[in-house]
């Protein structure tokens, strides 16, 4: 354990002691359901409303846990670390915030979270719970990775579950989220990079290893493999590298857009601001709209290096419900 | 530049080029002098309020532009990485901040920090403005140090930055806000430790080597060397290194507190979680009540992996203050 340098107590007790702190630190919002290891809105389900959960495996927090209330999540499982959770996990949860107007449940493409999220909506519609689902798969770098069958889902997951989640709190019903996060999904693009791999504290060693000199272009949020291997260069170059493929798949010119700089985890917020600077610079010249934008580390892949590049075309619907107030762990001052 | 793997475009434009991100992506709240990189809020000098402003070396972000927002700061002067701005900059922050109430410097006790701080404030008197100093050394972990005669400003100058900035925007008067700040300094404390050393671009290699199993306790958050370097532990083990120096300098016992367990910017929060949990429960055995907490990473050392604890007294009079609202780049959801 000591080579791999953690803040840990035990390699297989990491999720469940965070999950306490976690909970310590902000049960003025939330509630932990331990033996489940679901995360609650402390006042779910909440009366009148869809209730929205998502989860997947653990070492991408703030994501989505950290997500978890007013105006974002309803609740959220944790798997292992780059585990999916499993089915029961996802019950408890969706019974959990049912207030009988129905649950959505938001699934990153990792074919573990798609098989496992499908066998509990239909334990849950066995108990006579609406539920739907939408699959999150906005990762340009490939096609097909290690642990998904089509594209992978990335940042593209922090917005939608910010935008949807507004909308349910203004009421929408179920059919009208569906039809949303379609839309945001249609709409939205990714792309990643990294400077370093990252240490699955079970494992014990990086998941990948880098040259002094290299970087990891296409990466996904597991340290799957991404497109190519390359030198490294200037901010500018990297968001260059992160920017043209997004924009080559989807055609943004004149759209207003969302973008969000997001860092792996490891990655101080001071080169976070470069890159954000850069990316900025290039959407100008390509004639892309930045509305609004978020910079920070959402979506992380534990302590790994490295930063993705998120796009969304905006109109005013969508502003209305980014605009609109959120008050969870990730997003607020402390308790 | 490649071997030490940051996301920047020049080790001589790290700051210059961060703010230019740090503006865009924050344009709603703040506005940037770039030739002075002064970071202001976008509404100063605000009407009837006392100015508080702060600034040092950068990377430590969010510190100090991060905090700059309605209910924290009026302005924050950022100096190159690691080294302290000059009287100039602190100059063009207190006249664009003064609206005839006053300014409040709040100033980490960093040698250089302290130097330019008082001359700032002398050429702002000359000119008329009322200007009175604090000076944050919470870190129990050394006497004097390396860039400090006396203790280190590390953690609680963010709690302070939080409290003493809600009372300025109640309408408090210079006077008011030097008392509530001189008694913060006195019943705050902090330590730290680094599980790695962190690189400032312009040196380009880490500020110290541990070995895969060493820890450095009583670490600054500069790299500054600490109190000893022992075999890493558990979190539970490092949680007891950072807490008991903290309760043998200041007796808590019987006491509320806010807890801070901040990160040193590369440590993830999944194990932030885990030291928070091994931290309350610790404070919980000697009596010591947890009534609000902070866990993130707030106050960094580029990209230093590690954690720090803070904590402070806490009476009505502060609770109401730390509960009041909170409008900073570091504290919010996206623009």
């Amino acid at each position: 354990m000591a080579s791999m340098k953690k803040l840990i107590n035990d390699v297989n007790d990491v999720v469940k002691d965070s999950l306490v702190g976690f909970e310590a630190a902000h049960d003025d919002l939330v509630r932990v359901d331990h033996e489940n290891k679901v995360v609650f809105r402390k006042d779910a389900p909440v009366k009148g409303k869809v209730g929205i959960i998502s989860g997947g495996g653990s070492g991408h927090e703030p994501l989505h846990g950290g997500f978890v209330g007013l105006g974002m999540l309803d609740a959220a499982c944790a798997g292992e670390v780059f585990t999916s959770p499993v089915p029961d996990q996802m019950l408890v949860a969706t019974k959990g915030v049912d207030s009988g107007r129905g649950v959505l449940h938001i699934v990153k493409n990792y074919t573990g979270d798609v098989m496992n999220f499908e066998m509990a909506a239909e334990l849950a519609q066995a108990e006579g719970i609406d539920v739907q689902a939408v699959v999150v798969d906005d990762d340009v770098a490939v096609e097909d990775s290690t642990w998904t069958a089509g594209r992978r889902g990335v940042g593209l997951t922090v917005l939608l579950e910010k935008l949807v989640g507004a909308a349910a709190e203004e009421g929408q019903d179920l059919d009208a989220l569906v039809a949303l996060a379609k839309k945001i999904i249609a709409e939205g693009r990714s792309m990643g990079m990294a400077l370093t791999g990252c240490t699955v504290p079970a494992a014990g060693k990086p998941s990948f290893d880098l040259a002094d000199d290299e970087i990891e272009v296409g990466i996904g949020i597991h340290g799957e493999p991404g497109r190519e291997r390359r030198k490294i260069g200037t901010a500018a170059e990297v968001a260059e590298m992160l920017v043209k493929p997004i924009l080559a798949d989807l055609d943004y010119a004149g759209s207003d857009v969302i973008c969000f700089v997001n860092g792996m985890g490891a990655t101080p917020l001071i080169e976070l601001f470069i890159v954000y600077a850069e990316v900025a610079k290039l959407l100008a010249g390509a004639n892309v709209h930045v509305v609004r934008d978020l910079v920070g580390n959402y979506i992380t892949s534990l302590d790994m290096a490295g930063c993705s590049v998120t796009l969304l075309k905006a109109d005013e619907d969508l502003l209305r419900l980014w605009d609109a107030p959120v008050v969870t762990p990730g997003l607020r001052w402390g308790k």
